[in-house]
């Protein structure tokens, strides 16, 4: 992707995260429509429908030629990562932002014919915004993100993981899986993938460990982790099909192999 | 406990918590000496010993009568709550002030004749003290905290839950509280007590479920969740008994009763 014509859309989709995300602080303690989508705890409410729709007018006007891949269903039906793709949660951690008004956020991935270009992780309560270009390091706001530290040995490491990798599950048994939770120093979940993809690339978790995530979910947080020397994959270690759910391990590169040879590939269903 | 007497008190601990507070944040890029406990995993830092020292200095100059309690054993050794005894963590959290240099929080409660009488947590990089006296109501810095909701339903409760109630232990069978996962929700994983005892205060969880934790963890937040209508016992629904270790519950009284008979009473061992 040319450079100038990235900076002009980066700016862009920097613009319009942080108008969006204003929007939403102005009217966090207004009455929220909540409804359920997939299962009683898949919640959406009326400002992710609006703030999707914002995107969407944007994108549309500004540039008629992109297309977007959204949570909400108010962007295109694609078939493939072909041209400019905008891939688009309005609000990540949704629970988060009905129960807690805090600890959420939007997430921006840009791809370019499949290759992650930028990503935007907005965490709007804070107003800190995570972005990245591929190729020119990670920020959080005007700071730039140092690379992971040297070294992380698992039984050191900080993992974030949510509570049902500890149940019976489909993917992995969930014995293998406790034993991960006693092998590393700590876990912490914190309900919102975008934003645990940042803490990665921050450097305060080493790794977070993801099932069935939709590409809206990553597609932002993949591109910043990558930018510090982070690394992600699906939970087997290939690629991520940004066209599909994926159960995702995004870390720092010293503790994937383990985590998935000795953990995830010896628990698999 | 003399009102006037017990406001002087609250001022200055108040005092202290923040000048504490101010000098971790002062020195938080520092290098770190960081020790280890009673296993791997119980971290302790320099930091954490020369801030206790500083409430002990203070504590003992001003009011050589009260006794302490706390962490880093610089304290009194207690065979009972008699008088008045200031209970102190002086950093709570302290993975989470190792690996993230963030969400780690003071924690001080005052009791007089075993009743908590105050309670001051400071999360200190986010800079917000949580605090409250016995009556008073509760406050995040200046701002009185709402009565929790009136009411909660336990499946569309958020709770605090640390990974290990899901692994096989000493308390309870895991497969009920894989079942309460299940039951509620969300679940989150903070990593520092005082700030999950704060978070119920806020309602921003409805309950955090915490397998034993020393006085110093708790003595605080039972004061502050105690004053927005939040119920604190042992795991059993007892007492808490605050010269010894405790599993904990602390959450809305609507969901009290379900977590503790329909869950943790099946599946005690």
């Amino acid at each position: 992707m040319n450079l100038e014509l990235r900076d002009e859309i980066f700016n862009q989709a920097k613009k319009w995260i942080l108008e969006a995300g204003g929007a939403i602080r102005e009217r966090i303690d207004d009455p929220l429509t909540i409804d359920t989508k997939s299962n009683p705890k898949d919640l959406v409410t009326h400002m992710d429908k609006e703030t999707e729709q914002f995107f969407v007018r944007k994108i549309k006007s500004e540039y008629p030629e992109h297309l977007l891949l959204s949570e909400e269903g108010f962007g295109d039906n694609l078939q493939s990562l072909d041209g400019i793709v905008w891939i688009v949660d309005p609000i990540d951690g949704t629970m988060n932002f009905v129960q807690q008004k805090r600890n959420f956020a939007i997430s921006i991935g840009i791809y370019h014919q499949g290759i992650g270009e930028m990503g935007l992780i907005y965490n709007v309560m804070d107003d800190n915004l995570y972005s990245a270009k591929r190729g020119e390091g990670a920020y959080k706001d005007n700071k730039q993100l140092p690379q992971l530290k040297e070294q992380v040995k698992l039984d050191e490491s900080l993992l974030g993981l949510n509570h049902f990798w500890l149940l019976e599950n489909r993917l992995v048994e969930e014995q293998i899986m406790q034993k991960l939770v006693r092998e590393v120093r700590g876990t912490r979940t914190y309900g919102s993938a975008a934003l645990e993809f940042a803490y990665v690339a921050e450097g305060i978790m080493d790794g977070y460990l993801t099932m069935s995530l939709a590409p809206w979910d990553v597609a932002a947080g993949i591109v910043i982790v990558n930018e510090v020397g982070g690394v992600t994959t699906n939970i087997m270690g290939g690629d991520v099909n940004m066209l599909e759910k994926n159960s995702i391990l995004t870390c720092h590169p010293a503790i994937q192999k383990s985590i998935i040879n000795d953990f995830i590939k010896k628990g698999k269903k």
